[in-house]
């Protein structure tokens, strides 16, 4: 049995508190593996091994090693495989489908597997100044990028549609490139070569950054939120 | 900081998941104080102290001392509060505007206070047998309670509006008497001489039954999960 961490909610950066509120260093007290964005909405975050990666809205890919680094929102696990995947070739459109034996319908789920990517079509938010827009303005008009015949790594979760607010409902999945030149929030990507695992959680730890004014403070748009985080968060497949 | 734990989902009743999932053993692991319901349905469930209290749809309240008894939703946490309610006097019309100063719109809490209680007006749900029906529809037809001039306590929780679903947001507050003979899930109050507390979370621990069958299998009408949960849990106040 595992637990999922999730530092903030989804529907915070609905609610424009893109003010970082947990360190590089707090997260990785709570898992080695996941995925996040920055303070500012600066990029996509992903964590593989222990070491914090960061996609950048121009293209580029660094490597975090400022433990003082905050994020908004992430969401980590330790890796600790419950599951091998039961296919060598994916694509977005597809991945549920190939996965129906496991059931993921009303749990958290994390996946992480490394494939020879024939493509990927991802997005990388830009950072944000004060005052902070909504997410769903940000997605906009957000920088998408296209790469073929990459070699990576896709990580990421599958939640229940009833915690589409929290987080985001169904497959949430960034990636990153064995030469660690080319990351983001995955829209599709079809695959081949999949070596990789399915983990399957039964705690979901929601923290919230309660010691945060502009947080306690944040009125949300109810009515739009699901449709919002939806259109915002969605794949394009 | 402190942790809000979850066993089973509000969502889970309404989808007729109301087969026990935990043991009062389990729950007593992670929390002395709380809320829930029992296998079944089978009445209100109150914690206080570490003692497990079950009102029963036929007004009776009995403790709960067998340890493996199964439950298939509830809410604990262990009782360190970090605030004193700011009121002698309260209803359940007034709460919230009493407790505005603490903003608990974004965030978890739980409240317990003892009281002089000029009026509790409570339900208890009835056990059901299988197969099982969803919650709504128990609560159109639910046993209700009125008592007057009860001295007691009153215990639960608030939660923000997007976790309605996994949870019942807004308040979810039993009552258990003095004399333990009256308890129930508190639908409207109104009482005098307040003596309580609060208590702040920055975790909520959402603990799901990942090994039960027909959770997995569970099928749920989500379009009418919100309002429906809001019919079946909300007070009449």
């Amino acid at each position: 049995m595992s637990s999922l961490y999730q530092h903030g909610t989804l529907a915070m950066l609905m609610g424009k508190q893109m003010q970082g509120t947990a360190s590089v260093a707090e997260l990785l007290a709570h898992g080695d593996t996941g995925i996040g964005t920055f303070e500012g909405l600066d990029g996509e975050g992903i964590i593989l091994d222990g070491k914090v990666y960061q996609a950048l809205s121009n293209g580029q890919v660094v490597q975090v090693t400022d433990q003082d680094v905050l994020l908004p929102f992430v969401s980590v696990h330790f890796h600790e495989p419950t599951e091998v995947l039961p296919f060598s070739e994916v694509d977005f459109g597809t991945l549920s489908s190939k996965l129906e034996k496991f059931q993921l319908d009303n749990i958290f789920a994390a996946i992480k597997f490394h494939g020879k990517f024939s493509h990927v079509h991802t997005r990388v938010v830009a950072k944000q100044t004060i005052p902070f827009p909504s997410l769903l303005d940000v997605s906009k008009n957000q920088p998408e990028f296209h790469r073929d015949d990459v070699a990576g790594t896709l990580v990421g979760y599958y939640a229940p549609e009833i915690f589409n607010g929290p987080t985001a409902a169904g497959w949430h999945v960034h990636f990153l490139s064995d030469d660690k030149k080319f990351a983001g929030h995955v829209l599709d990507f079809s695959a081949t070569e999949v070596d990789g695992t399915l983990q399957l959680f039964d705690d979901f730890i929601q923290h919230l950054p309660i010691d945060n004014a502009e947080f306690r403070d944040m009125s949300l748009d109810l009515d739009g939120l699901s449709s919002g985080i939806k259109a915002s968060e969605g794949r394009k497949a």
